[in-house]
């Protein structure tokens, strides 16, 4: 029989309590209990059936917690992190991990002497768009991929909250740019020899509400990663284009694939547009191309904390690494150095 | 009466005979003739009724000629153009007017010292799906406009013609990009900042097969934009972004245009993803933002020859001017040469 897990929540707030709700589906996992420096989500935690703590340290003083989970703002994680590590506590802390390379690299290097897990909650290496996508480029379904982009797109500005705020680990990069930019890294090969990147202040002057940035690897494809929160009308979730075909995937893996069937039927007529006349852009025809359905994929994300559970049994490696989240990290300070100075920046 | 004016072709290829077309619906404007260096053409010309000169040096001899068209090649417009001036013709060119910098101020310079008339054939500044975009920045319709994209995706790679050749002027930079970027230029104001492109070699390994270019504005207004010859699913051809609004436009002028009407209603209740929680990307409710129709526009591409037979007979100024040009001309050399070295380019 497998031991069943405990868990104690340091912040339950919105994402917080997004992990109570799952726990409650997995097997041999539960939550002991939460603390939050807010009364009311301590009473929140009260009407849901949780013990409260009623400090970090008595979370860390109970014998019982075997895993804490910092869903805290992000620039509180190091210093609860490095805290729950060297109580002996193993750690599952949401992103960004922190607000920068340097206090990652510390908490790593608490992690390391401990011996204690320390990972990062990359929950959207488990969204079905992403793997399609991945399918896709695994099948070989469109050829060589060149070029693939990623935009996750909204309108209602930062939220009024932390997420505004500098000093609490705000803007986009580090909120969205951090899920996106680690997909990126985990699906494309070999090193990113260039980052250029723009950033956007339209709703907030303070930290970024939306980013643009192009990631040339070494293999020549170029992967375009962007957020943006006043686009009230949204592109693609992902765009892929290969040798031999494209494919537009969606939230919902909704989208469609277009594939070549013929390239020898290449001359075109040219067509009469308004004002001129393009034989380069002259639409195909039916016959040379096939529209080819998604891939199907299933994803749980409940095997985040199976993998979390079977790594500290031993039984597993652990999913998301820390040099993958560090190179997403140095990443993102590329991507922010690249949009204040306005240039391009060497990377790897 | 409006004097009779008459025009020989150089060139008559697929857009030598679009103008011949053109210029059967306009008034006070025909063709005396045409000179191909192709015999297949010249039968074709004599087919379609036109009277056929035997050479360059024979149409400029003619003092019937007020006004010569040169669309031949690219790399052959530099010395046909000169040519033509030197001849006391009026020239009009089509694009690129040349295949460098070097060149195009070459032409401009025979231009001024025999003041002759010298315009490129920039149809594009009519397209009606631009003309759309356009009014929309200038009606404010979307607020502060502060990001524009604008692409051209096609799917038959680079045609099996010169346009594949390097040392006749190919490559997507001067074929497509040389409207798109002129069209960008002419519509947002001030000087160009900063310049990064990167080009495909999909099917084509000598001229770029396209390109992704961000131009960045003094203003602050970046502008993308893009030419793809391999993408079998398009991306919206215009998408404009304002601190109230999103359009997107279509060739043909569809599209649609959303705007917000109510800021205030900007705490959004998170939704729920397979994977995970967001409330920055919730989708906005339809309470506080509208449809609004895309603003009407007419174009006539016959007002570009009439506008340079009015320039010709001193009524009116020439709308395609040299500095315009010439301009568009550097940002080219700029994208190339970002693009080659891997570099962010400082421009104007």
């Amino acid at each position: 029989m497998n031991k069943e897990y405990k868990l104690a929540i340091v912040g339950l707030g919105g994402m917080g309590n997004w992990h109570r709700e799952t726990i409650e589906r997995i097997e041999n996992l539960s939550v002991c209990g939460s603390f939050d420096i807010k009364e009311s989500r301590q009473e929140f935690a009260r009407s849901h059936g949780l013990r409260t703590y009623g400090s970090l340290d008595e979370v860390l003083a109970d014998p019982e917690v075997d895993i804490v989970l910092c869903s805290t703002p992000n620039d509180c994680h190091h210093d609860i992190v490095v805290k729950a590590l060297r109580a002996g506590k193993n750690v599952v802390c949401e992103k960004p991990a922190a607000v920068c390379v340097a206090e990652l690299e510390d908490m790593i290097r608490v992690a390391n002497e401990t011996g204690k897990l320390f990972v990062v909650h990359q929950n959207r290496r488990w969204d079905e768009d992403y793997l399609t996508v991945r399918k896709i480029i695994e099948n070989k379904s469109l050829g060589e991929v060149f070029r693939i982009e990623s935009r996750v797109h909204g309108s209602r500005g930062i939220p009024g909250d932390w997420r505004q705020e500098k000093e609490h680990g705000g803007g986009m990069i580090l909120d969205w740019g951090v899920h996106l930019l680690d997909q990126m890294l985990m699906m494309l090969p070999g090193k990113i020899r260039k980052v250029y990147a723009t950033v956007s202040h339209v709703t907030n002057e303070v930290v970024d509400d939306g980013f643009t940035a192009e990631l040339t690897f070494d293999s020549g494809i170029v992967a375009l990663v962007e957020v943006g929160t006043s686009n009230f009308i949204n592109l693609p979730r992902w765009y892929v284009l290969g040798r031999d075909g494209t494919a537009v995937v969606e939230w919902g893996c909704k989208g469609r694939m277009v594939c070549v069937t013929d390239w020898s039927a290449k001359d075109a007529v040219p067509i009469r547009t308004a004002a001129g006349l393009t034989k380069t852009m002259a639409p195909r025809t039916d016959d040379t191309i096939r529209e080819l359905p998604l891939p199907e994929v299933h994803s749980d994300i409940r095997d985040f904390y199976r993998n979390v559970m079977d790594t500290i049994s031993g039984k597993a490696e652990i999913k998301v690494k820390h040099c993958e989240v560090l190179r997403v990290f140095k990443l993102m300070e590329a991507i922010a150095a690249s949009a204040e100075n306005g240039v391009c920046v060497n990377f790897e």
